[in-house]
């Protein structure tokens, strides 16, 4: 539908409303608000994009997102190049990073094993998982979503490493941080009393 | 915060970030969606935004957006110059054209007065109304938001056209169609009320 604001306009719009978390609706607002605010939001905006275009490149070791092709995570001698931390998507990667809480390396998976999006092995990065792991890795953390895709991924994966001597380990599950017990689902109540600890 | 994507994806997350309807997480998710569809998404967003940024104008007439310095409505034989329809915003203008019942011309605002967002007369295009209104202008129809300060706008832009000879009219109040009597507020059941019609 055209908002007669010519086809540059209806271009943008269609192209916002691709974005996840945005609808035509919400993508209309903010094109307009781009075009009040052009010196302060729409020009640097414009730049912004064409500059994650002209340097953006996947890393070719860990899958990370980064502007060369090898990520700052893989290039900095500060991290233990003995530990992998396997993550689903860069998402998670970033989600991990925030925590700070790992200094090791890290392997982008690409996605998990999925039967309704037809997601198989081939479409992993396993099997340079696999090269990564006999190249002097001691421990593997499978740090995957705790759903049933996840969790068949990480089954999955630490049966293609059983030969490679590395320890695998998984992100303990439990009660979230701030977690009221009256809303948690039984699956974590379950898991989180499994895994009860001294006190 | 670095992302660990390194300064330009971090400098495109903060500008989406501004968007309205995104937040610092979902504009996180929308970038890796650009950054995983490059040639789909990211280089023809960068495309269509320089394009915006190079072609917008806003309507010297009427305060529409544009490619030219007189928008497609303002010059478009077909319309009824005689009447203007007044607008709070170029959101709303769209709306009504979406609406495809109105085929006078158009005149935004540029906001509503406001005591809380000290927004004046002089920050709106009140005399430019003026101006146009004497020019031939038979009937003003002030489409402006049910809220105290459109209606506030409304009641002052009025008392400015007063001695125009146009005649001055606004949008019915009333049920929106498809509005369920048990979920309206009293405000619009009674002006729907005072409205009523012969059935």
């Amino acid at each position: 539908m055209s908002n007669n604001g010519g086809k540059e306009i209806d271009q943008l719009i269609s192209l916002m409303a691709k974005l996840p978390g945005l609808g035509p609706r919400s993508a209309r607002r903010a094109v307009l608000q781009l075009v009040k605010k052009r010196d302060l939001l729409l020009e640097p905006l414009a730049r912004a994009l064409q500059d994650v275009a002209s340097t953006v490149r996947i890393c070719g070791t860990c899958g990370n997102i980064g502007t060369s092709d090898r990520c700052n995570i893989c290039t900095n001698p500060k991290r233990d190049d003995t530990m992998i931390c396997v993550v689903g998507d860069v998402a998670d990667l970033w989600a991990m990073e925030r925590a700070a809480v790992f200094k090791g390396q890290y392997h982008v998976l690409g996605g998990v094993l999925s039967a309704l999006d037809s997601t198989g092995p081939e479409d992993l990065q396993i099997p340079r998982l696999v090269e990564r792991v006999k190249g002097g890795v001691t421990e593997v953390i499978l740090a995957l979503s705790a759903t049933i895709d996840g969790q068949t991924t990480a089954h999955y994966i630490a049966d293609q490493l059983e030969n490679t001597g590395a320890k695998i380990t998984s992100l303990a599950q439990g009660v979230p941080i701030g977690g009221e017990l009256d809303y948690l689902d039984d699956g974590t109540i379950t898991a989180a009393m499994k895994a009860r600890k001294n006190f």
